[in-house]
């Protein structure tokens, strides 16, 4: 391997409604599908920005910057099973990073206002990547542990925004 | 913010077929199905991977080891208009984070098996999560640029796997 540390820059900044951890954060944009924000992208990156105003929706790849714990295990949102990391969607990754696919509404110059926004104010942006179903949504899903929660006819009454206080705070 | 550079350490290595750029890497897994791979995830990690292999499908986040160039305009995979490099899945990103959606076959320790990899062999890994589509397949999708080739009738013969050397090159 060429590299045992890989050094990151910010190219923006995610403005959201939850102004800390005790403001309600949804588990997921997809749950929170009307929660608008706004995504600032530093001006030296406006330029990459042409053609995204075609997409409707976009990848966010961001910095879970409030985090400072790594949990190989850990109770996910949804339950209170002790789950592996890698299954699960927490913040308290061996690298702290978020990915969250949220609905483009418009692109003015750097600023890109979005809909579907599951982080805290001010979360560091990493990377912005277009969203192609043709790509990115495979067919004959499983979703292992999941799947008791997304029950066609559970998942409406089952599924809760809740705070994600506890979650980082444990 | 907090934090004007980010520091990330491996967590694993993804090995595909794909031994050099010249080696026609595909454009994204998806259009490749069937290539298999293995990520070894590090052992100080595998505790991480409980509760995976329930999952049909997974997002391995990487780090484009290849690629030293950003390149905020340039010419996509699939045509020959300049395009933002936030409109495609270019590896000359500012943060050279890659995202794809492969299918998992097997966990074996801290070993995945894995189909549909579009990476090089030897691939950095960043982070595994597992795909829901609840969370991560929006519907009434617009995918801008993309859409021709992507259009019903024309997508099977339109998209075919060339190799991704010119484009590293580049």
């Amino acid at each position: 391997m060429n590299c045992s540390e890989i050094i990151l820059k910010p190219i923006g900044i995610i403005h959201t409604p939850f102004k800390s951890i005790d403001d309600h954060v949804p588990i997921q944009g997809a749950l929170s599908p009307d929660t608008e924000g706004k995504v600032v992208v530093f001006p030296e990156y406006a330029g990459g920005l042409k053609d995204l105003d075609g997409f409707s929706h976009i990848f966010l790849i961001y910095y879970f910057h409030k985090s400072k714990a790594v949990k190989l295990r850990a109770r996910p949102y949804m339950e209170q099973t002790v789950r592996g990391m890698f299954s699960i969607r927490s913040p308290h990754r061996p690298n702290h990073i978020g990915l969250t696919v949220v609905q483009l509404l418009s692109v003015d110059n750097n600023m890109l206002q979005v809909k579907g926004l599951d982080m805290i104010d001010n979360t560091p942006l990493i990377d912005i990547k277009p969203y192609n179903p043709y790509f990115d949504a495979p067919s004959n899903v499983r979703i292992g542990w999941m799947e008791s929660h997304f029950d066609d006819e559970k998942r409406k009454k089952n599924i809760t925004v809740k705070s994600e206080k506890e979650w980082l705070h444990e």
